[in-house]
């Protein structure tokens, strides 16, 4: 049943399944491969990665699959953390780094790596699907990747983002409803408005733009994908169904927090990276929270915090690290990728096909 | 394809669709009858209305239809508003008094109508259905009503919830999604924690109880519908899906500003009743929303603020209106209650048979 739909043609997989960008670690090279070797669309989570690190991931990822798969970038914000809301943000966070034996307020790079380049990498690679989240890039660099013979997804999480997103030229929409797990896409409301649960959010944007929709946020087993599909999506991305399996490169600290969680788990918070993005609550997010609103904005956060959470995880400490999940996570298993995808697909297909044997 | 779910059968409903209990004016018994004439199941909300209200409704409602239907009741949460804080509410609310030419600081009865004896009438009327949110009614009650004939739903935000209800003896469990409008039945745990996405929410629930799971939150049409029963769940019960119906005792202001939203219009907010509901972003909501932590709880804060709503209802105002609506509201219409069962049955139909095509 799956190859009729256009996407998973025009993307050239066999199942409506988009392992999701998982920024910072989990999307080895590995795990993009497994996903795309059994039939999915892998994407790598290139996001904190320099050009030539994009450029040696991609090359990895070449050397373990001949499947199409994704490259996954986040529009740069401006850069607006003030040197007072940076050195509050320092007091807060010292007592953390004095507790793990690392040095007090350190100076920190708090830019991210240039955009315009690793979009030139990306474009050069030639790679199947490049997404992107956070904003829209320009119209240069859509064009440039287009004209490269790449598909490109841009992430919504409103109506009016998926608009904005149609109108700039995107192959295909995901719509990231409030369920899902990491940072949220918002770009052109604010946080709060754009927590839309994926239920309601995605007929909304089936029947407001003109091409395809993906479906994300709590998205884990056929049942999910059956429910996306049914909501007219053409597929679903799923990212914490995937962090556990062995080819993820998350921490052991992080697959073992998701293999104990709950689904009322979960909460927005801003305090790991400046952005919201939902994880574990865990001491961190819960001492920090009352300081929400006064932490710099992301990058600066993310580079402050990330000392702190690259010491946690080394001292074996998960209440100091950003445990990523999205509310769907008690689903999920630590089973291989290409199984997860498998058995997700063949869930799917038995859950519709009930309904049709009435 | 619908008389096959066990618990269309035994609510004796020829479409798993019931209508969500909306307290306080939109539940007419023309509202309820309707939707049980189309097949599906009509539900009083009968939380504010003293014992003999409810027996005229119910009386109402049997002269209108002589399918099964359901009533609602909200378990009363200890009444715990300090003096103090329910002066700090009037003062916030005379602002609003004097603007709509109403008496500043009224003396209000801050109590609720008599659960027991609500209760009673309701076992007395030997009513198809009962459902209830906001807690657990005792075992007597729960007893009576099943000694009645009555089959009994409780509403859960979260697996823990769906499992106390479970252990308490119901016959199905609603499970409510952070989309849903009104409300929140969040029981067992704070109300952040209590908002879990539908699509996360319903599967998860679907695994940890053995009764059957009603879908509720956000869904709207055919495609929601056919997604709620993909993921598991034996029906969906959808409340803002039918507050614009001319059978529906929602105010002009309220229907006309449904028919105006969006889906990143709505908020969940406690300044209208003391208890975390979804409405629509308005006025009030915003004014009110920084002083929200200190606002006395529910039922005292929806009494003091009731005068205000009907005044304000009055000069159509719906600036000082609880607006209440889901994450889905832009995808109702205002056609007959008895249209939106059809069509949601026909559409989830041909939704789920396209795939049995392929």
């Amino acid at each position: 049943m799956w190859n009729e739909t256009a996407l998973t043609a025009r993307l050239g997989i066999s199942y409506p399944i988009i392992q999701a960008p998982m920024a910072g670690g989990p999307t080895t090279p590995e795990l993009v491969a497994a996903v795309s070797n059994a039939g999915g669309l892998g994407t790598l989570g290139a996001a904190y990665m320099t050009p030539k690190a994009i450029r040696e991931a991609i090359e990895a990822i070449r050397g373990l699959t001949d499947r199409p798969f994704g490259v996954n970038l986040l529009v740069p914000p401006p850069a607006d953390a003030s040197p007072e809301a940076i050195a509050r943000a320092q007091v807060l966070l010292d007592r953390y780094r004095v507790e793990l034996g690392i040095p007090p307020s350190p100076d920190v790079n708090t830019g991210m790596e240039p955009f315009g380049e690793q979009v030139e990498e990306v474009a050069r690679a030639r790679v199947p699907v490049f997404s992107f989240a956070f904003g829209i890039p320009d119209a240069s660099a859509l064009e440039r990747l287009h004209a490269s013979g790449t598909m490109i997804l841009g992430t919504a999480t409103t109506v009016a983002e998926a608009r904005l997103l149609d109108a700039a030229g995107v192959d295909a929409v995901v719509g990231q409803g409030s369920e899902a797990g990491g940072h949220r896409g918002t770009f052109a409301t604010d946080f709060e408005r754009g927590q839309v649960g994926t239920l309601a959010l995605i007929p909304q944007i089936v029947d407001a733009v003109r091409v395809p929709v993906v479906a994300a946020g709590g998205i884990m087993d056929g049942r999910g994908l059956a429910a996306a599909l049914a909501l007219g999506a053409a597929a679903a991305q799923m990212g914490t169904a995937f962090l556990r399996c062995p080819e993820s490169g998350a921490s052991s600290l992080h697959k073992a927090a998701l293999a104990e969680s709950r689904d009322d788990a979960t909460v927005v918070t801003r305090v790991y990276t400046g952005r919201p993005a939902r994880g574990l609550r865990n001491r961190m997010s819960d001492e920090l929270s009352t300081h929400s609103s006064e932490l710099p904005a992301y990058p600066v956060m993310n580079a402050l915090t990330r000392g702190i959470r690259q010491a946690a995880a080394h001292a074996g400490r998960p209440d100091l690290l950003a445990l990523w999940a999205g509310q769907g996570a008690p689903l999920g298993s630590d089973v291989p990728a290409g199984d997860v995808v498998r058995s997700v697909a063949t869930e799917a297909a038995r859950v519709l096909g009930r309904f049709a044997d009435q």
